[in-house]
């Protein structure tokens, strides 16, 4: 069996690989338009690169690993007609992903920008005003693997949490569930909003400026999921209007977001450049799950990790 | 009775105290020395404003109840010997200073200084270096009801901590205690070392060069107890040296910090100005405190909350 990985991974890494699976044949490239596409069963890739020329020309392929959460950029219902099978490596993301949101959160309630910048000025202020998390109400869009991580630091520090999907259907470490259609009522009672939700037919545009309305005025946005959940212009006017107290954006309907734009300079929101799940832990991790699959495949076992819905999008 | 503020708090707090308290005479006022201080039994103060010409003067002092968690600027040992009694809030800390050394902990390890200059020069640089938390090890300095809870924060975050204090008697949230002379053995496991050390003779310039030369070069050192711990000096030239990769100090040898200070400018080095443990429920807290423990004074019941020990000075 000859598998292609589309980016990079240690060398030691490649030497673990080819001695614990001794009969597969590993081959490594940065340009998947290179490659002898045409004879690999398994590609492992970041997800960017699959579109329908390269699946076309890749007639061997039987399974699709993305070293991601987001398959969005993929050609998901093509795949799915050809029977290919697709899997992630959504869990890993949790742990850092949560991290990052908790970081954000603590930072905002404990002033740390604030505290930055007085350092720089070498100004020994004690009037920053800080407020305790403790107390809080959250509301987590879309609580999967990421989401339920976020809740479930979120209640050690004390905080309520409301879970947001589309079945309403429990999820761990969130004190009540709501589906998509009850937000506008339950938005009022939140101090932090997360989206961690994927990009779907129906997430996109999904938030509106109703929902921006309805929100504390002294209230968090964070949208760490995807940026097509709501429009930067939106966001902007939302933001300039003091809706909201400040908005943490992970992801942009543009990315990189461009210069130009009007979310850089206003003083109420954290541009973090889509980085929140990284972490040094992440290709060891991506090649854990790998493993652990690849052993199914080669056994002709159907019950892989993270398995995706070519309909569903996730 | 008669009992004395010498801080301000809220008119309706005030009216509540007089509307619980009926047959009490509750006095305000911003300067001690311009009080009849002879009258009153009770004190409450920041603890700042109590030395041995007010204690000569207050022939009928019986109980000073301080509003903040350090007892360490009052003349203990002659109240003591006067028989009054001292009670503190320092319970009321553990939330606020939690929730800020976590904050710093997450933003070192998540990047947020790093992100929050790229933002102001609008540079999307996605190649910042970030770490994971889970999986570290933090070393407490005195688990008292502050260092406590700072350990059940760090568990839920997958940390092990090891506690450190004077008995090594277990405490709550710490996998491991120690005694102060078993830390240089300790010290090089830790990611993280964080002191909530109270300022006592025997804590008082307990941290030496030594300590910082035990560390890992990758580990934080924060200092959220007392100034007096190490000397300026010696922090200094531990990050001068790169003997750690950083220090969030919130207290310091001199308060407020000199500007002539050279923590201001260096690069490896955060400087908090003793805020750690505002919060805007503070004075609500402590309120909730003293009234519980009037309520105990009245009844002439010994059991109160938060006595301190003369001696120990804590």
């Amino acid at each position: 069996m000859d598998i292609l990985f589309t980016f990079k991974i240690k060398d030691e890494q490649i030497a673990q690989l080819r001695s614990d699976f001794p009969s597969i044949q590993f081959s490594f490239t940065k340009d998947i338009r290179e490659t002898n596409i045409e004879k690999y069963e398994v590609i492992v890739t970041y997800g960017e690169d699959i579109d329908n020329a390269i699946l076309e020309r890749a007639k061997s392929l039987k399974w699709v690993m993305v070293a991601s959460a987001g398959v969005d950029q993929m050609p998901l219902l093509e795949m799915a007609d050809r029977g290919i099978v697709v899997t992630n490596v959504s869990g890993i993301h949790k742990t850092p992903m949560a991290e990052s949101v908790l970081a954000h959160i603590l930072s905002l309630c404990r002033g740390l920008l604030a505290l930055y910048k007085q350092q720089e000025r070498k100004d020994w202020n004690t009037r920053i005003r800080l407020k305790e998390l403790r107390g809080s109400t959250a509301l987590i869009l879309g609580p999967g693997a990421i989401g339920s991580e976020i809740g479930r630091l979120l209640q050690a520090f004390g905080v309520k949490t409301i879970g947001c999907n589309r079945s309403g259907r429990q999820a761990e470490f969130i004190d009540e569930m709501i589906v998509f259609d009850a937000l506008l009522e339950r938005l009022p009672h939140a101090d932090y909003v997360i989206s961690v939700l994927p990009s779907t037919k129906e997430t996109k545009g999904l938030w509106t400026e109703e929902h921006f309305k309805a929100m504390k005025e002294t209230a968090v946005f964070m949208n760490f999921g995807r940026g097509d959940l709501v429009s930067e212009e939106i966001i902007v006017s939302a933001l300039q209007e003091n809706l909201i107290a400040h908005a943490v954006l992970d992801v942009f309907e543009n990315e990189p977001l461009p210069e130009s734009s009007l979310l850089w300079d206003l003083p109420n929101v954290t541009v973090s450049p889509h980085i929140s799940s990284h972490s040094g832990k992440y290709i060891e991790r991506s090649l854990e799950i790998f493993t652990y699959n690849l052993r199914k495949w080669i056994a002709g076992e159907k019950d892989m990790k993270n398995g995706i819905d070519a309909e569903k999008g996730y």
